[in-house]
């Protein structure tokens, strides 16, 4: 039996994080998201950069992402990363949630698919999933 | 009977919304979404700074954004934005399309809220939904 | 006698553009004066997107950036994109200036150079020029 | 006698970082450069949102920045902060390097003042300059 890992990486908020609002701007949370996926596929040893080279991209095909209370200037959040039981080695599930401290301030579930050079699919090699 | 009507603005793709891949980073699609937003509730007559100084905010609440094709360096789109029937006072539900000529890139949809400047949930004033 | 023509671009000012300090992020100036010199350089009729592929980059060399005024929010900006006298086939100089109508934002000057496709230096081919 | 102090911070390169061409998007360093003096600023012990609370703004008058080496996906760069001597109480002066390893990708010198709230010239907080 397998237990499933997470990731776990911090962002801290700085100026271009935030809008007139006062807050972080909407999108930007998408950024944190992408930064703690690329830390977790290159748990297994190559980085996503080097993934790239061989011609395997991780791609977004839809994300869900729900805003439950504004983060600000200064903040530090916690990017948290499990995947979602099921999927296959051509689609992979994640729910990403960003905390700070025990407060939840969004919650996503984010589906990817991995495309070859000409943006075709492909299937996930093994060990850039081994870290989930 | 009243025609619902739609918003539609034309983005222009540079250096800065594009990443190492080649293509359109994803999360600059949630700023092409949010300009379709702001012109839309602008087109009442009253821009969105004016109402952030009159003490309303929109906020979204969630966002189901589906990538369905890649855009690229010069590409020039579409941002299709119309309101999704039902919702009430407090809650508004967009569909909000991103196009290349006659091709579907990304299509999503948008829950946004009201609030006030204390962030606290407050009606939609009925002239910032006069345009939709 | 050539009388030097100009680019002139309109940039409107939406959130993502925006700080908590209620006005435009330092940085974004220079995507802006980005957007102004794609389009200049486009305008002798091949996309920058197309000079890449022939193996052409635009590089940044150095930016001098002066912040006069702050803008906000809804403002409309002009980018204002002129070639100073001098340079070569190897170095091209730009004046830069943002307006708000008559209102001087920031100004700028930048030095480009062309890289091919290893990131070396090489002539900026003239129907590049051809706009400036 | 005083020794200057420098402030370090480290950056990681993700792809909301670079562009189309594979590198990292140039407009992006002047971010790195925020964050380094945001931290700066705040190892007096009032962070820069305080300080933002208690009617102070740090606002750059002037960025002159060169671009020595392109940056690339995955990359670990370190922004070093050294205050330039000379200035005043109303002008500071920064010397900003962006280094991978011992390597130099680009080099800054930015100019600073204090704002109020009113967005008008006002003297540093010595404490805010401690740090320097």
């Amino acid at each position: 039996m397998t237990v499933p890992r997470e990731g776990r990486i911090r962002v801290k908020i700085y100026y271009e994080d935030t809008d007139s609002l006062g807050i972080v701007y909407y999108a930007n949370y998408l950024k944190y998201l992408e930064r703690g996926r690329t830390e977790l596929f290159g748990s297994g040893g190559t980085p996503i950069a080097d993934w790239n080279r061989l011609g395997f991209a991780v791609a977004v095909y839809r994300v869900t992402i729900t805003y439950r209370a504004p983060a600000r200037l200064g903040d530090e959040l916690d990017v948290v990363t499990r995947r979602v039981p099921g999927g296959s080695s051509y689609r992979v599930k994640l729910q990403q949630l960003v905390e700070r401290q025990s407060q939840l301030i969004t919650e996503a579930t984010v589906e990817l698919v991995c495309l070859d050079e000409r943006f075709e699919l492909r299937e996930f090699p093994p060990e850039m999933l081994a870290g989930l």
